[in-house]
């Protein structure tokens, strides 16, 4: 029996712990701060509303444990614009640095890490309806918090991102983003990571620039460019109206991002999301950054850091869970051609 | 520019294709007989609707295209109890055994293989309704088909799975399974080969096989077992509510299973559901069978064949399609004792 955790009075680990599947080797989180009983799960997405009104809203206010403020230009910080909070619900927490523990054939560790919230202060002014000079506060916060949290001993990846939109899986609609450092590398990032390392030792060039030098001459993918950032509809898109972003210049690592590349970065995410809430009238969506891992001790020059954006256009349903293939409805070059079009 | 493929007026591909990820070596499916126009995608979801009325429902009525028919008892088949029909907008279609083609750095193939629907008779008896005799019917109709699909000549992997519920992914109520024949061998069960291939070799017996040795020893995770089958909530579940029932003897396919043991499934998969129907109060929910690919010129020995059942108690939002880590907010051990003492 998996007896190295205590279990508290609801039948739940009294701490989050990642646990190992014996045969993937995928790493999931049973997550205690967010814990339910099980009778609690009865139509549990039914009875859950998205939190729309501003007046009850629980992040219209200057939290006092905000750990980054950034302040509406030259005024106080209680004037605020943005800020970084701890989540109240974390899937990870702070704590020391977990060991993998063995419990009959299986592995599992205490989930230790740090999951943080990114507000911004208007609450009917999601990204797509913001100016450049705001994303790019955003964009800044990202880092900062970044950068504080990849020197944390424990962590090893660092999770941007943001959900919008209830079908997309945010209960507040209040625009935020989340921030989630954890103590392994994501299957997901360690697939790429493979992936584009191999793509490396064979062809001694970078897949993603690979397929950049390709898109930007082709152009049938492209929807829109800046000088530093191309955001474009990808060739086996996972989703329909999938959208990344890469930056046109050869790094591995998100933070590294240097500030005369920022505001192209937030012109470009702006944009693209103006794009779609246009086109799409408002779509729920997912979005994420996908960047090297924090190591210091290892080297990931065959990566390249970029954003991913997923609009709720269709339900992952038994096949598509089953295969891990995904059925995208609308060829990425008509996605392309569709968003290019829109003027925002 | 990926000019191999010919375009429609509406800018999607004519035929289905599958295209796949240059970093990660996945397949994705973009598929026509499903497409839409882009304005189309504008709240897809929120315009559709599951077709819940019994008198305008499409499945209440015999096919004439049926590719198999059961008919009640010692009935006629008009008077049938389930049959399989071809999907009317198909991911995959029936053709000439697809090649692997180049389109710059890309590779791309028709999307060439079967969609096959499987509806039984009664538009408000789900599985969790049925008895156990029915539930035997729709196995055996899963294992008619996938017989005949496996020796299909490009037919490389045959998924059967069963979406119940809107928020599953289901249009229409009327109680149906879908069979995906295709010519590539899924990333998700590529994986769990590579997975079980390594364990074996190792250790010279296989993972699900340790894994239910274990289970069935400590109890703690099990929920139902009869004499060939046992269901329970995996170590690492995916999601809150996730079970997978396992066959006790090993085997890698499913499609070996014997007459004796068809109905001791039917009673396992017939007692999980109702116990999650009773539990969770009609839960949406997807099912799918794990089971080895239909090469036959591979062994695959070290593989498990197995159901995976999984609700829809969350939405999987930015944290776990950016990572690949799912958040699963209760234990498996508090879900398996709640569903244990459920009587059905």
């Amino acid at each position: 029996m998996h007896t190295n955790i205590k279990y508290n009075k609801k039948g739940t680990p009294e701490t989050s712990e990642l646990r190992q599947d014996l045969v993937s080797g995928d790493w999931v989180v049973i997550a205690t701060g967010r814990a339910k009983r099980p009778h609690e799960f009865v139509k549990a997405r039914k009875k859950m509303f998205l939190q729309p009104k501003k007046r009850t809203c629980p992040f219209e206010n200057l939290f006092k444990n905000a750990l980054l403020v950034f302040a509406q230009g030259r005024n106080h910080a209680s004037d605020w614009f943005l800020q970084v909070v701890p989540n109240k619900y974390p899937a990870f927490e702070k704590g020391p640095c977990p060991v993998i523990q063995d419990s009959g054939p299986y592995k599992w560790m205490d989930g230790i890490g740090f999951h943080e919230v990114v507000i911004t202060r208007y609450h009917h002014r999601s990204i797509a309806l913001m100016k450049d000079r705001e994303v790019e506060f955003l964009l800044r916060a990202y880092q900062d918090r970044y950068l504080v949290l990849k020197d944390e001993d424990c962590v090893k990846y660092v999770s941007i991102f943001h959900n919008h939109g209830f079908e997309a899986g945010a209960t507040v609609m209040h625009p935020h983003s989340q921030i989630i450092a954890i103590p392994v590398i994501p299957p997901d990032i360690a697939r790429s990571l493979r992936g584009s390392a191999e793509y490396f030792h064979k062809t001694k060039t970078c897949v993603h620039c690979t397929i950049l030098k390709c898109e930007l001459k082709e152009k049938v993918r492209v929807i829109y460019e800046n000088e530093y950032f191309v955001s474009l509809a990808p060739f086996a898109s996972k989703t329909a109206f999938e959208v990344r972003i890469f930056p046109k210049e050869h790094h591995a690592h998100f933070e590294a991002i240097p500030p005369r590349a920022i505001c192209h970065l937030a012109n470009s995410l702006r944009v693209t999301l103006a794009k779609l809430y246009k086109g799409l009238r408002n779509p729920d969506y997912n979005f994420f950054i996908h960047t090297a891992p924090t190591y210091r001790s290892k080297e990931f020059y065959h990566y390249h850091w970029h954003f991913e954006i997923l609009p709720k256009t269709a339900i992952w349903a038994g096949f598509e869970i089953g295969t891990g293939i995904e059925i995208s409805t609308i060829a990425p070059e008509s996605v392309a051609e569709f968003l290019r079009k829109i003027k925002v």
